[in-house]
C-alpha cells in the first residue's frame, strides 16, 4: 500500500462526456515521530525517505542540533518510528515548543518570529552564485519530479550543493515534508550541510525560509511568491531569497549581493 | 502595517536586464490564539478577518462544537486573541489533541485519521448539484481574489450555499487558514451552515477534506490534485471530492450521486 502514489477511478465531465478513467493519485499517510517513547509529531506526508524526512525535521525545528545525536530511527509500523538519541544527548523540551513559536512573556509577532529564528539559524555561509544557474534552478528541479508527472498532487525541493552543483530532488504531499526530506538528506551525507540553495516548487513562506535558515541553507529559490515575513527574515538573515523563477527569469526580493554573472 | 499586503522593491532579472521595481508581497502575520489564558495555537495568517479565521478554526479542528460557545473574541495585539467561552461551555482538553490525530493506543494510521474524523464529522446533509454550477466554480472563485492578483501569494476558498447560490470568499496566505475562515464567517452567520459546498484553489488534502466533514459541508471541489487520503475520507463520509476544476471541465473522486444536470 505504501507506494507514492495509488490507483483510482476517476469520472472525467468536460461538459459533454462523462467517463470513467482510471487514474492515480498522490499517496498520504500520516506518520508518528516519537523521542524515544514520548510522541512529538504526526505529520501527514507522502510514504518513501522516511529517515530522510525524520532527520530533516528533528534538525529545521531545532529539536535536534546534528543528525550525530540520532543513535537509531526504529519503524514500528509504516506509519510510527521512534527516534533513539544518543546517550549523552539530551533533548531540551521547551525548544521545540520555542521553535514552534509558541508565546513568549514579550508575545508573538513578526519581529519575535524572526528573532526566535535567528536564535536557531546556524550562520548563513559565505557564497556566490552565478545568475544562469539561478536561472535554470526551477528547470532541473520539474525535471527530476517523476511522481508529480504522473499525479499532479506533489510539492519537490531540491537542494544544490554550490560547490559540486549536485541537486538532490525529494517530493511529498506536504511542502514542509519535501524540504524536509532533502534537507535531511543532505544531512545524512554531511554536517554542516556545505554551501547549499533551497528550490522549492510552492510558496516561500516564512515556515520554509525558517527551515533552510535552521539548517544553515544560504537561500531559497521559488517558482512562486514569497510572503512579506519570508522576505523580512531572509533580510535579517543575510539569505538569498527569490522568487517567481520561471523560464530563465526571477526576482529577488533579498540577498541580491549573493549573484554574480 | 497590517494590510493584506506589503510593498517592497524587487530586483527583476531576466536574463538580459536587471531591473529595481516597486512590488507588492502578501502579508504573513503570526495569530496566537488563547482559549481563556490558555495558549492553544499559533496560526501563520495573513491578517484580516482574525475573527472569522478564529471561529473557523476552533469549528473544524473540533475544539468548539458550535459558534455559540464562544462569548468573546479579545483582541489583544495585533497578533493575538483570546477566546472567551460561554460560562456553561467546558472544553475537553483532549479534544484539540485528538482532533491533532496524537497517537491512540491503536496507532496512527490512515485508517484511524479517517476514523478520528468520522468520530467528530457533522452528518453530511442530503444535496445534489447541477454538474454546470462544479464546472463554473472555480472561474467565479477566481474572480473574487483581489489580492492574490496583486501578489500573487494567497490561497482562496470559497464556500458556495447551495440553495442560495451565494458565494463567500477569503483569501490567506496559508491554504487551511482560507478554508477556516470561510468557514468561519459561515458559521457566525447560521449554524449548522446550510447545504454548501467548499472550493479551494490549492490541494485537496486530507485536512481539507477534515475541515470540511467536522464543519458538515458536503463536498470540496478544487482545481488542484486530491490526495488518497483525502479520496479516501471523501469515499467514507459520503461526500462529493472534486479534483482539477478548470476550464469548464473537472474530475470526480467520490460522490458522484450528488450530480445531476
Amino acid at each position: 500500500m505504501n507506494d507514492r502514489s495509488r490507483p483510482v477511478t476517476v469520472i472525467r465531465h468536460d461538459g459533454k462526456t462523462v467517463q470513467r478513467c482510471p487514474d492515480a493519485v498522490v499517496t498520504e499517510e500520516p506518520l508518528e515521530i516519537r523521542l524515544g517513547d514520548t510522541p512529538l509529531a504526526v505529520v501527514m506526508r507522502t510514504p518513501g525517505d522516511d529517515d530522510e524526512l525524520v532527520t530533516g525535521f528533528l534538525l529545521t525545528e531545532a529539536v535536534l542540533l546534528a543528525p550525530e545525536e540520532i543513535a537509531a530511527i526504529e519503524h514500528h509500523t509504516d506509519s510510527r518510528v521512534s527516534v533513539r538519541l544518543g546517550e549523552d544527548v539530551s533533548v531540551d523540551a521547551a525548544r521545540f515548543q520555542r521553535s514552534m513559536f509558541v508565546s513568549s512573556s514579550c508575545g508573538v509577532c513578526g519581529k519575535a518570529s524572526i528573532e526566535a529564528v535567528q536564535l536557531f539559524a546556524r550562520p548563513v555561509p559565505e557564497f556566490t552564485v552565478e545568475r544562469a544557474r539561478i536561472a535554470r534552478l526551477s528547470e532541473r528541479l520539474r525535471a527530476q519530479q517523476p511522481t508529480f508527472a504522473q499525479t499532479g498532487g506533489l510539492h519537490a525541493a531540491g537542494l544544490l550543493e554550490l560547490e559540486s552543483d549536485i541537486l538532490t530532488v525529494r517530493e511529498d504531499v506536504g511542502r514542509h515534508n519535501a524540504v524536509d526530506k532533502v534537507i535531511g538528506a543532505a544531512a545524512l551525507r554531511r554536517w554542516p550541510i556545505p554551501p547549499s540553495l533551497l528550490a522549492v516548487s510552492g510558496r516561500q513562506s516564512f515556515e520554509i525560509v525558517q527551515k533552510a535558515a535552521v539548517a544553515g541553507i544560504g537561500g531559497v529559490i521559488g517558482v512562486s511568491a514569497p510572503s512579506s515575513l519570508a522576505v523580512e527574515s531572509a533580510v535579517s538573515l543575510g539569505m538569498l531569497l527569490v522568487g517567481f523563477a520561471r523560464n530563465l527569469a526571477f526576482n529577488v526580493y533579498a540577498g541580491e549581493a549573493h549573484l554574480t554573472n
